[in-house]
């Protein structure tokens, strides 16, 4: 699994209990997801459909770093099916893991469509396709 | 299922497909997951443990007023497990349902810890229950 | 009253004195007024044009849950008088009380426009008689 | 009356309505308030006990600069009572006008605190005195 | 160097050492020279185009006040030269300068276009002018 | 240069013109030196002491990526310069390079500390070295 973005615990992300608050991790997951997808697809009209379960392993606290890994599971007709680990840049401990992660491709009407794509393409292959 | 809290879906909430953003609804569904543990075992070091499948059914628009509901499901030795949806005021179409999201509680020690609870109880009843 | 909306006092919530941001709460409530009245009276331009004196009777720390509860004064031509009450969920103490909020309907222009409403109606009322 | 402090109405700060969200408003006067008072009266620990009632005159758009403006009505023993007025920096228009805004001067323990200042002072004397 | 903008200092703008999060301080003083700019270009299709070396000689806590000054340098064809200061509004203790902060004018299409001012102007004088 | 971090453009990331507010990269960039500062420094109490000129030379719009790149300069006894970039995920345009932010370590006392690291450590070295 690749890592591609690390977020800061701040003040803001803390619940009453001093720990991250599971809904920010959340928001990040889906957040992370929707980047990978949309870079992949090569469309922004991309839509959270489904999101297997999800178990809370361990926390972080104010200061700490995470970081937040996304893998491709498998590449559907009009869909992307991701896999998503958060952990602790320091210990590397997991925070959390899910293991389906559902990404919708839309077209100009809203409504889902082929996307054409069945491999992860990285962008340096495809810009250097377009020479 | 009984709704107790109201947002009102603002810029700052979309996607870039102009639709609710999936990632808040998920910190929304948390932290009313939370507020109602709270309350309810009288202890404000909860945090969430686990969340079952999450099915994105609808999505709402900027503008529009989402409701989340709690319901529960078991009262655990330390834990309460419960079930959210969350729906469109207006038309009442359901946008999200969890089917079981187990909240743990904690003891100073940041430790699980038995609630002694095994029935919802209400405010008003505790209240009066103190006299 | 009824309290149709909880929220739960984060660190971004705090004054430097570490208790409940006054502003915080002036904005919660006039969000709430304007939720209320958008579904009473279905309508979504609706603007606060006139709040009566507001009066901090106690506040809020960090963890705490607060909720706000709206009633309805009076329906005028185009416009909806609303009280509104926050109090702390676990001690029920009041923090702050307004009398009269003036909500005003708009209509496409931007201007007052009556809504045609008389009284509070549920939304379950609501859809029974489209029936 | 001077205005010291600048807002650029940003899309986080609108209503449904495409408006400037009066709560919003709000929590931008009861902070200047905070700010002003906690300069006159040399103590962070100042809180707002009162606002009289609000009269919203016109509004502002995505875009528009607001500036909000703080005068003094009286020094109290431990109070500090304000007035504050926001308007369009460019069309110089009121938006809004709270005639008292009554801030109190809390000691260490959370309770009122005689602040003994009877007159405005600019840090400018300030500092100079202490020479 | 007038100072119109004044920022308190709360949890969410400090950094995992307590002090204030340089990067809240950068996205201030840059909020603060785009508001400057629309107001004496009269024009709200201004951006930031270079911003000179910046140097941090203090920093401040949560509750401190500070302050952000701006001075025009230069007016350019279509730029506007800019300097700015940040200070501690109780110690007048400075915080961060910024010698040169470039903006550019905007026409409709996006591109640089002449702004036709040669000096500073007051709203005051501006509006008289009009009568 | 390796890029850890991507951040998608949202209308709260909006200036009046429709283009990523320069104040808000001015963070993240700030935001991405401090974390990787306190990954390779293995100390969270690190601050942003200097930035050298900063020239913005395309934008991003709402819906875009862009991620964010740093790279070392030199390490210092107590100081670590980074270099960054930020670029368009997509296009890989460059929006903004900063050829030198300088990081200072500091001690429990708030006091610049030597850090006692001469070159870039990967976590996957340092836990290994560790067994």
């Amino acid at each position: 699994m690749r890592f591609h973005t690390r977020k800061w615990v701040k003040p803001e992300d803390l619940n009453a209990n001093g720990t991250l608050f599971g809904g920010k991790l959340l928001a990040w997951i889906d957040e992370e997801a929707a980047l990978y997808s949309i870079i992949q697809l090569e469309n922004n009209r991309v839509v959270t459909k489904f999101m297997s379960e999800i178990n809370f392993m361990s926390s972080a606290r104010q200061g700490d770093i995470v970081e937040i890994g996304i893998e491709v599971n498998k590449f559907g007709t009009s869909s992307l099916v991701l896999k998503s680990e958060v952990r602790n840049k320091m210990t590397r401990e997991t925070i959390i893991t899910v293991e389906n992660i559902i990404m919708v491709n839309l077209g100009e009407d809203g409504r889902p469509k082929p996307h054409g794509k069945t491999k992860i393409e990285y962008v340096r292959d495809r810009l250097a396709s377009e020479n």
